[in-house]
């Protein structure tokens, strides 16, 4: 299984960068029982924040959706690196929760957490398949248009 | 106990639509061990947000508190989805979390959700008991006044 | 392992409030299975919020920080009350969920909740290092500056 979602990974055009540690006293995922719980990643690309700002404002959706992509590549690292690269291991996507810096009049921040929403799914497969929400926030951290964090059930 | 929950919610004029489905890669539920994670639920009614706009500009507490009560009920249809039509599987409501489309100066998050937490408590009784998270938000999915998602533990 | 935490909190000239119980119909916290989630705290002290306003408006770093400090002592409030006074049965803490209000513009929300990062991991040790998500609101309750929620994995 892992050799189908290397290839799917591979056909996508996605290399997952080692994953990011945090600056501070957390880290970047915790194993508890069969869960997996994945700290909230930023679209993170060539180790910086590359999609700033605010949807409805200087992001719009295409980009918004691609931030969104570029934060599921981050999630989809640090499960790799949690699971001992084995992303088969991944029994089920149970949640994302998806954050979308955003003015008060945009209202389409589940358009722009699909970009998350099938990246996994395209990736993992029915395994993928993940409750979620989808909320517009006031700012993210470094100006990030984008985080999202997740729980995964693990074999 | 089932019976009883039944009764409650015909006592409280609700009758819970069919579950909606989403129009994307995600789900709105999914079960891992005997956890329920339920999507975030706006407040449709009939097929439509039925509650648009910010508390603190164009909708008042009460007004938010239905919005809540109609993300509630989305929250037990889907949970009476995933569990075959027995809201009497549900041992615990776990936590819900809450968001309210928000101005900067609205400081009640708390009440509104409050719609939503009463009702619960109101159709589960002792097992509607839940932890849960209020917060404001810039704003939300197809401009909806409130969004709520769920865990809950099942028999 | 509890007399390592007692001591510990002392040293730090922490102690501990009588966990506040919510006016609502809802609760502190649930234990399902071996997870304990903790609703969302607010900066109390004295019985009240002592940090009000936003992030970037009138509320600075430091100020946002020992907000977050006062959120992690409600949170270690809560275990304590729902562990029997025993915070040692905390095996580990899996998720903080910090919230910060914030004005557009604020983007260093990771560091304000690494004062309830850094406050946990100083009192709890290896048990104390959790995944998390920080994220910016555009308001919390009664005009909090931060909210913050948990879920622990508990013995």
């Amino acid at each position: 299984m892992s050799d189908q979602i290397t290839a799917r990974l591979k056909d996508m055009g996605i290399s997952l960068p080692d994953a990011a540690a945090p600056a501070a006293n957390y880290v970047s995922y915790v194993i508890s029982g069969n869960q997996l719980f994945i700290s909230g990643q930023l679209p993170i690309e060539n180790g910086k924040v590359a999609v700033t700002g605010h949807l409805g404002k200087n992001v719009d959706v295409a980009t918004g959706q691609r931030a969104a992509e570029l934060c599921a590549i981050g999630i989809l690292s640090q499960a790799k690196a949690a699971l001992g690269g084995d992303l088969g291991r991944i029994k089920r996507v149970i949640k994302l929760s998806g954050f979308v810096a955003s003015v008060p009049e945009f209202v389409e921040q589940h358009l722009v957490i699909n970009g998350a929403s099938n990246l996994i799914a395209n990736v993992l497969g029915e395994a993928g398949k993940h409750a979620r929400a989808a909320v517009g926030m006031a700012a993210l951290p470094l100006n990030a248009a984008v985080e999202i964090d997740a729980i995964m059930e693990i074999a």
